[in-house]
């Protein structure tokens, strides 16, 4: 029973679960969604995928699982990727949720606005938005160079779901406007991440 | 070695932990830090608890782990309230990340800002704001009613740490001005929380 993908491929959250699945070697199924047309809106998509309207969900024959780092997580799950110690575990976790409250929701909306959207069709309110999500985009870069300047990873000293997370979004940062030259420990672990014989690119 | 739980009693993520221990008898040493007063924004609290600048964190000897819900899973880990099944435990974390993205910015936020904050003391922006996290909310609490119309709690037919962590902030969305009238499965699902031997209140 192959396992299905409910996605849009541009989207970095649905990224993170290929990368993730090419990081373990499963195959993944994948249906495409256009966000920007409203087909994870639909009666049939809220009432059969995702009651949340909202894409990455993975597919296990008839149990679906929404939200990206979950569905990442399950497809690491048993392998390498999630420490078997358990305070490295939820710091891996810790890592996650970050991800999701103070580096998503900055840099992977900025991006979507300025690149999908456009900056002259946001709402006045997206755009009063706009220069707070900026600074606090800039000051998650900002932890994640610092914490990256004690180590070469986020979690153990080897490459775990956490590095695969955050790089989904990180490492197009810039098409957001994120300028990553003030972030040089961010830079060099990008490329310690796509350097990985298991890695493949967004555009996969 | 005691753990230590850095927090502001009155925060439902911190309460989080707290409930999670109760459950499993873990006893914690708890620091208390005032939020409004800007006590967790120290050059000391950056550089010795959490460069975030964030509670709740929980430290363990000299390691520190941040975000709540990371926080409690480690605390739950090896325990009942974190399913054994692979599956099971992928939809605990989808219900923990939906929690940090569409539950807590929205029923957390608007609770905080009509009760600690106080409406007339909003900046211009928050205020613009505040509709979209109501209705957000609202959202966020049907969908809780929908899935509690189809099981007593969220992932397994017993209590585990999904129904923990959503119960935080839920169990305190009056205080927020969110009515629970028109959520009878959320009403029904939070007296059978709360009914646990292990339970405690958030003043607790």
């Amino acid at each position: 029973m192959p396992f299905v993908l409910h996605e849009y491929a541009l989207s970095g959250n649905c990224y993170k679960i290929r990368l993730t699945a090419a990081h373990v070697g499963l195959p993944l199924e994948r249906r495409q969604y256009d966000i920007l047309k409203g087909e994870t809106r639909t009666a049939e998509f809220l009432s059969e995928v995702n009651a949340n309207g909202r894409i990455p969900v993975l597919q296990l024959g008839d149990d679906f699982l929404p939200e990206s780092n979950a569905a990442a997580f399950y497809v690491a799950d048993g392998s390498d990727l999630i420490p078997a110690d358990r305070f490295a575990r939820a710091d891996l976790l810790h890592w996650l949720f970050w991800e999701q409250y103070n580096h998503e929701p900055n840099i992977a909306t900025v991006r979507f606005w300025r690149t999908l959207v456009g900056e002259a069709n946001l709402t006045d309110l997206q755009r009063a938005l706009l220069p707070g999500k900026v600074a606090a985009g800039e000051a998650a870069l900002a932890l994640m160079d610092a914490h990256l300047g004690r180590s070469d990873f986020f979690v153990l000293d080897r490459i775990t779901l956490a590095d695969i997370i955050l790089y989904a979004y990180t490492h197009v940062a810039e098409e957001g406007g994120f300028d990553l030259q003030p972030y040089p420990n961010v830079r060099a672990w990008l490329s310690r991440v796509a350097a990985d014989p298991a890695h493949i690119p967004i555009t996969a």
